[in-house]
Parts: structure tokens; sequence; C-alpha cells
């Protein structure tokens, strides 16, 4: 009996040679993470063969297309014995051997099969109908069984079993620090200035830029929020399968009509719809670069979302059925951060990851009304405060204010003294779960505001907030933030420049005010980005879950 | 900041220090499993500190008794600050501590706890009210965190949050190489002659023997199928806690009100009744001695149960909600065996364990049909072919059979062989799930015959089932089989003293024959046996669970 492990997409079973069999410790019947690993793997085949009239493969039950059978795992059983059964005295029917029970999921599958003879193969496709999720980890085993007959009224003798476990690719997200593919941003009637600014960036980064027109976005801009794009991977096959929120905007057709397709996946999770609430947009849900914390790897990195304070026992949360899913992939161990003390939530409103040459491969960038702070104090030392935010901004609806008014606005210090203390909070437990260190982390300039929300002080940005940027490679498209002109230049676009350009990138400031930025989103808000897959394979993942 | 870990049964918070804090390694505001592990441990407080009104003290929302806070993990909140909070140009109300969110269950409890000064100590006492299950992994987490008012109109902010896991004991069992506490069987109106041997070898033996009445078991005498007792484990308390099966039949009332009591702990699953049949008796759930596996250590060993056939799609398996509780608790993973060819359906028909003084520990009792007829024909070589089975037993509706005539009974023959082949098929799991050799396991002579049950046929001992057997330390208490006569003894005995007595065990028979073997059960259906806890602590396991 032989088992192919992980390195390929088959799987054989050989039921038996000369009557007997052994089992191979390098199988055990069982699924092992890790380079030293063993077992099968097999793809939720969320793809849709035809792109006419399409849906997910998986809600087929028929194969639409021969190309749908790459997008399973095909599984060989082998016989290698004598051309017919030998007859025992009592066996009045021919051997045969019976395959097999699919645990893990609702349905428990049984067919029988005949035994062809001497050496010969039956090719079974095996496909993957569900994600890992709370009550199914993933697992999949198929048994495969050969029964004798002894004689009339005595059941069939079991002669032996094999079983082979299967583990569903998990969907995995990708980071900032992998390379673009295709960038997505929505056309609006309001927004062509900030579509200019991208179309720019993006032709010159050199990636592909998709516009999703106003017959389909019907108004709503926020790429970010309505999906996250992610990629299954086998030895066999890989996609990328964009996971669609229960946010369910005016782009709520996007990703199911736009994207679905040959090749590309799709998945998503349904939350009852009064449970559904801004934390639920997929801006407040990213994902680190890979990291090492206290010696445990995560090759793939780990997924961050926002929720409420963990003893707030009324604050906002990402949907249950949403989290759960996001658990249970468990190549990318969550992180829960607090963001419900922001209005719209997200934790890209607070920060992002950019690749950097040196350290750890990247940096993490966080908002920081002190460092806002610092800043502005240090013009008005130098002589700058009269130096106006919003400058000439009348046209964009908001007044121009001195530095020395700001550094004045004792509310306003309170205000962001609250925002620093829920930053301050968070860079602690991403230091923590991330394993970073100070010289990880880099402070960007920028301030906000509290407004009443449903009875509760929640914070926006005072001025656009540059962290929520969009990373193409080197090339990070920022808010304009429109900060005091000092030497014919914003003060805040200097800072942002002597704090990244170091790091070997450049920033394009892309103007969102009007349309992004007084909405309460950003750049990064409105635009998604698919980018390659990880080299890494998630199979090899060290894993010591508890 | 300072956690106690397991060695203690307190957990301390130290919540600030000079304005400043600092996570230590040791803690890192998780749990982990092994000796170099850390995280601290609650008990589910599933006992009855009064036993006339009795029921589980998680049930009620009040403290009945002080001794009750002993079932409780302490909580130290530690304060190590100055005498009052200073004050912030803002503040505007004494600073306090929050304590806290229960993950894990259905309630997120929060409480306000005001800050004392200085140095002091606010002790909490957590209660655990639910075992690990689907949807529960058993752990808990805690969270305090300090806040600090700003001033008016501004949330207060944040200062820092810290954070305790606590890890629900598993339920434990405990396998037949433990020394025994006490004997549990029912008194009926027809099994004085089994009461008299079980009497005098739990006397024999040491151990203390508890008779169920027939007023409490109104004719039910299945004292092995009603319940199964097991242990929960924590620094600071130990006690036995019995698992009450779904099965409920006449016994029903037995583990609530004759064993729930102070420092007793109780715990069912409840099943649709449709869904319960005899694979929920617990018979049919067993636990192996400690073993080891590939490299793999159960210090606990593994608990066994019986199902279908791995491909059946009708099979009679045990009740979900069962099997969810057993997989939960996670220390002893279990090991589903096939039990359905069985009429009755339980493992403990074809297998037990006793201890042993070399090798592992133990060997590993398995029925053997072919070990019977291999001493079937030997006595016939011998010359005993006319000595009779049942010799003398008209008396119990049982007609005397020469050894000659089962010899030639191909019928019988054939049905022994569909026998030996399931519990080859069994054999051939417990080899590998348990790492065991073939001179680990001793075959005992026992013949099956099959008998039609809902429309398919399946087996029951021919002649008493000698190893459905009770284990109290060296002496086995054993069905007495009423083999053929050969010298004046009973051949079976015989050959089961010599395949046992040379590991150090002491063998009695007991005539079970009409009150037990004939109603499909034999001594060990007929009793149950609570025995001393493992000394080897559950948390100290190396778990690497997929």
């Amino acid at each position: 009996m032989f088992l192919k492990s992980i390195t390929g997409g088959n799987i054989f079973f050989v039921i038996f040679q000369n009557w007997s069999y052994c089992f191979l410790n390098i199988f055990q019947g069982s699924w092992k993470w890790g380079p030293d690993g063993h077992g099968a793997v097999l793809l939720v085949n969320c793809d849709s063969e035809t792109s006419k009239w399409k849906r997910p493969d998986l809600q087929q039950n028929y194969i639409s297309n021969e190309s749908d059978l790459k997008d399973m795992t095909k599984m060989v059983l082998r016989t290698n014995g004598p051309t017919e059964l030998p007859e025992d005295p009592h066996t009045v029917e021919r051997g045969r051997a019976s395959v097999s029970k699919v645990e893990g999921c609702a349905r428990a599958l049984s067919q029988e099969v005949l035994y062809l003879g001497k050496e010969a193969e039956t090719n079974f496709y095996v496909e993957g109908l569900q994600f890992a999720d709370k009550g199914f980890d993933g697992l999949i085993t198929i048994n495969l069984s050969l029964f004798e007959p002894i004689g009339p009224g005595i059941p069939e003798r079991p002669i032996f079993t094999d079983t082979v476990v299967l583990r569903v690719s998990p969907w995995i997200m990708t980071p900032n620090t992998l390379n673009p593919i295709e960038v997505y941003v929505c056309s609006t009637d309001d927004n062509n200035q900030f579509l200019r600014g991208m179309r720019s960036l993006v032709a010159r980064s050199g990636y592909r830029l998709k516009i999703c027109h106003e017959y389909m976005n019907r108004g709503d801009r926020w790429m970010q929020d309505e999906m996250e794009f992610g990629f299954v991977d086998s030895p066999h096959k890989q996609f990328p399968v964009v996971l669609d929120s229960p946010r369910d905007g005016c782009l709520v057709d996007f990703p199911y009509y736009e994207l679905l397709g040959p090749d590309f996946g799709y998945v998503t999770r349904e939350a009852h719809k009064r449970e559904v609430n801004t934390l639920d947009s997929f801006g407040n849900l990213e994902v680190s670069p890979p990291v090492t914390v206290r010696g445990k790897s995560y090759p793939l990195g780990r997924i961050i979302i926002g929720v409420a304070f963990p003893i707030a026992t009324q604050g906002r949360n990402m949907t249950q059925v949403v989290q759960d899913f996001l658990w249970a992939q468990k190549v990318q161990d969550p992180i829960a951060l607090f963001s419900d003390w922001l209005c719209v939530g997200h934790v890209d409103e607070f920060l992002s990851f950019v690749p950097a040459r040196d350290r750890k491969g990247f940096r993490l960038l966080l908002a920081s009304p002190d460092a806002g702070y610092k800043l502005f104090r240090r013009l008005q030392k130098e002589g700058y405060g009269q130096s106006e935010l919003f400058d000439g901004q009348y046209v964009l609806n908001e007044k121009p204010i001195p530095v020395d008014e700001i550094l004045e606005d004792e509310v306003l210090r309170d205000q962001n003294n609250y925002v620093q203390s829920c930053i301050d909070w968070n860079r602690d437990v991403l230091k923590r779960e991330l394993g970073l260190d100070e010289g990880d982390i880099i402070d960007l300039p920028i301030l906000f505001k509290l407004v009443e929300i449903d009875q509760a002080m929640r914070a926006v940005a005072y001025y656009p907030d540059m962290v929520n940027m969009i990373v193409l490679g080197k090339n990070l498209g920022i808010p304009k933030p429109f900060g005091p002109i000092v030497k014919r230049r914003c003060a805040l676009e200097t800072e942002m420049c002597n704090l990244l350009e170091p790091l070997g990138l450049n920033c394009t400031f892309i103007d969102d005010f009007t349309s992004y930025h007084q909405l309460q989103g950003e750049v990064h808000c409105g635009s998604n980005v698919r980018r390659e897959p990880f080299d890494f394979k998630w199979w090899n993942m060290v894993l010591d879950e508890i």
C-alpha cells in the first residue's frame, strides 16, 4: 500500500498485494503539518468554469467542463493483486472494494467499486465543497475497504481498510509586501480627480488598473470594503479567491458578477442583516507581512481585524460568521485590535504595512497624533505658526486653520490624547503579537477629532488620513493631506517623504479630499489590490494549534 | 505585572507599578500545554456542596457554602501603585480598573473594580460552568483594563489591558491499570449467585463494594452502561466526576441521586431519544492505559468507543453529542472502533486491558474465535472430543454440546470467521493507534454466534464472554465460561489461567450465566469501578492538536 504524500496532487491506494498489506509510517491515515508532514490537499472548487451563466462549480451537480477536473484532487485506486480473486471455499461472489465515507462535511458518501483484477487503476476526483469553518476543521477522511463474501446469511467480512486524509486549502490573504497584479477602483460622477491620480500612479508602477463603472457600483466607491482578495493553493493548482463581505453595499454584485470566473474563486459568509455594521467592511480586515514571534513563525503573516474594546459589553464588532471563517483558516492566525473607537471603525484608518529592504522586510505605519503635535509645535517654533492647514481649501468647504490655532485648541488636544491612547493600546498588542520592536514602527503625523455617533464620541481623521494609503511595490499612493505650506511645500508631505523615502519608497500624494476624505474614507478605502500569491506553501507551516 | 503559572491555583494581576508595566514572557496572555507551558486552570463546578437538595453548584446563582469557593480558581487583583492616582489636569474622577470579559461561554461579563490605592488585593473566584465541547475549546479569557478619565465629552482612555487565560480541566477517564477505590453492582431478584461472587472477590481484593438496590435500579442491572467514572484536576483541587450516559435505562437516577454530592461531580449529555441506541451505553466507552505511539505520548491513555464500520451509511453509532464531548476533552484522544457487528455493540464485548509487570505495563486482551477453535481442536486431538460445553447446564436452559459437534458445525465456523475478521480489523486499528506489538496482545478463546436483529446478522457470545471481566488490581473477575471438563477442570478456565497468571494476575471465575450472560451481558457490563486518578497532571501533556 502506498500513499503519495503532499508533494503531488495524486493519491494512490494499492488495495492489496499477495493478500497482505502494511501501513507505511509516513502515512498513518492522518494529516500532519510541516515540511516533514504528510497527507493530501484539496481545493474548494469555488471558481466557475463557465463565465456566462456562472455560479461556483461546487454548486453544480455535474462536471460542466473537463477543465473543472483540474480544480479537484485526483485520487487513484490502484489494485495490485491476482487476476481473479481466489475463491474461498465459501466464496459465492467476486470480492469488491468499497469506497468511501467523507467525514467533516454534512454528507457521508459511500460507493461500491468493482475489483478490476490484476493491475488496474480507477480514477476519482475529489472536490472540496466548503472551507474550514466553525464546526469543520477542514479535514476530509476517505476510507477504502475491501470485503470478502463468506457465505449466505453471513455479512461480508472486512479484509482491510485504508484511509487517506485530505485538508482543504485555507483561504489565504496577501499582505502589502507581495507584488501587485491588478488595482481596482470605482468610477463615480465626482471622483475624476482621484481617478486621474490613481491612473497615473498605477500606470507608472506597471500594474493593471480595473475600473468598476457606475452601472455596477451604483455610487458605492468603497472598493476596499466590499471584498478582500486571497488565494487557495495546492500542489496541482492555485487560484485567487475573493471573500465577499456581508457589508453588501451598492457594490454587492461586483465580486460575484465581475470577478468569479474560470480560475477565479468566490466565497462569502452571510450574516443576519441586523448584525452587520461598519466593522464588517474589509477596510477592517488586513494582514501583516510574514513575522516570527517569540520563535514561532508565521510565514504567511497574521490577519488583523478590528473589534470592540475587550471589556466592552456593547461595542461594535465584526460579525461572528466572518470571524469564525477567518480563525478557521488557521495559517494566518488572526489578531483582534480595538477599532471601535473610530467612527468608521476600520483598522486601515490607523495602520498600514510598507515593504522595507532592512530589518524584518517591512515597517508598520501607525497614525500618531503625538507625531502630529510634535510636527506642528516644531513648525510654530520655526516661525510658521500662521501657516494654515487646508490653505486655500475654502473651495473644499474646509476653513483654513493656522498652526497656532491648532496648538491652542485644548479640546482637540484632549481628543487626540484619547486617540493616541487607543492607538498605543493597539501598538502594544501589535508589538506583542507580531514580535515587533520600536524600530519596526513608523509614526505618521495624523490628527483626529471626535464626533458624536450613536450617543458615543468616536474619532475621524482631522485632515486626510495619510496612513490609509495604497501600497504598490515601492510606490505609495498617499491621501494628499493639505497641510501647512512651509517653503512652498506641504509640511505634512515633506514629513511623510522624510519618514518613508529612506526605506526606498516613493510617495505620491493623491487628492481624495472631496470624493473620499469628506465621506470619511481615503485612498485605501477606495481601492483594492490583487497581489501575487505567496511562494511559501501553506502545508509547510509548522502548526501547533491549541 | 505578575501571573502565577499553573503550579498554583491563584492568578495574580498587578495592575501597575510606577505607571508602567510590562508583559513577562512566561505569560503572554495565552495558554500553552506541556511542562514548559503557562496559563491557569479551572474546574467545572459540577459537584454539589449540599447533599440534601442537591444539584450541581454551577447551577446555583449563589454560593451555598464557603467550601464551594474551593472548587473555584482564586484570582487576585493586586494593585501596586501610588496611594492616590495622580490627578491629570483633566482628571475629574478617580482612576478605576475594570475586569473582565469571559470569552468562550455564551455570556460576556464585565465588572468595574475601584482602585483601592497603594498595595491592595481584591480576590475573585473563577467558576467553570461547562466542559470543553464542540464550539467551546475550554479556554476562558479574562481581561483587566485600567482606564483614565481625560475630560468631559471624551471617553476614558485605556491605559493598558492585562489578560489571563484559563483552561477548563478536561473530564478524564481512568483505565483498568489504575487502582480501584470502589466497585458498584446492582442487586436484583435473580442475581444472588453473581453478587456472592462479586462480594467475595471485592472483599478479598480489599476494595469497597457499593450495591445499588432494587428500589433505585428498578431491575436494570447494567451498572457499566449507565455511567462512566472520570475525574477533573487542578493544582488546587481534584474530584471524581460521573459522566451519565444518555442511555437512561431504569438506572437513570443513580448517578445523579446517589453519586452527585460534595466533591463528587456530575455531567451528562442529552441526545434526542430517537438517536439513542445500544451503542450509547458506556460498556461501549473504555480507555486504554498510557501509551506512546510513534513517539507521541498519551500519558493518560486513549479513549476507545465503538461505532459503525467506516463506510457504513446505515450502521449504529454512539450519539454525536457524546462523541463531541469526548473528542473535545483532548487529553485522551479517542479511537473509534468497529463494534456495530455485535448485537449489543459494545467494545467491552471483545476487548479489555489488564495490568502487567513487563513490556508496556499492560496487555490488551482480545476475544478470539481462532484461539477458541485452536483450543477445541487440541482438546479433540487429545481425546476430549466428547467433553461437553455447558456440561450439566441443562438447568441453565443450555443444551450441552460436545467438542466434536462444535468443530463439525460449518455454519458456526463461518460465523466465527466473520467475527474474527471484525476483531482483526479492530486489532489493526488498536495496534496502530496504541502503538502495540503482537506481544502486547493476548487472544482469549471465545466463540460467537450470529443472530438476526433488525434484518441484520450480528454477533453474541456463544458461551460466557470471558474478555468482559472486571479488573481489580491483580485480581480479575472473569465470567465463568462453563467449558468442557478436562481432568476435572473447565478447559476454558485452565486456558485463561495459563494465559493470564504468568503476568502475575489472579483469575476468579464468577457465575453470571443466567442473570447476565443469557441477557447478553457479562461481569463487566454488570459492574463499574471508580478508580484513583492519575498522578500525571493533564496540563503537562505535550499537545500538538490539529
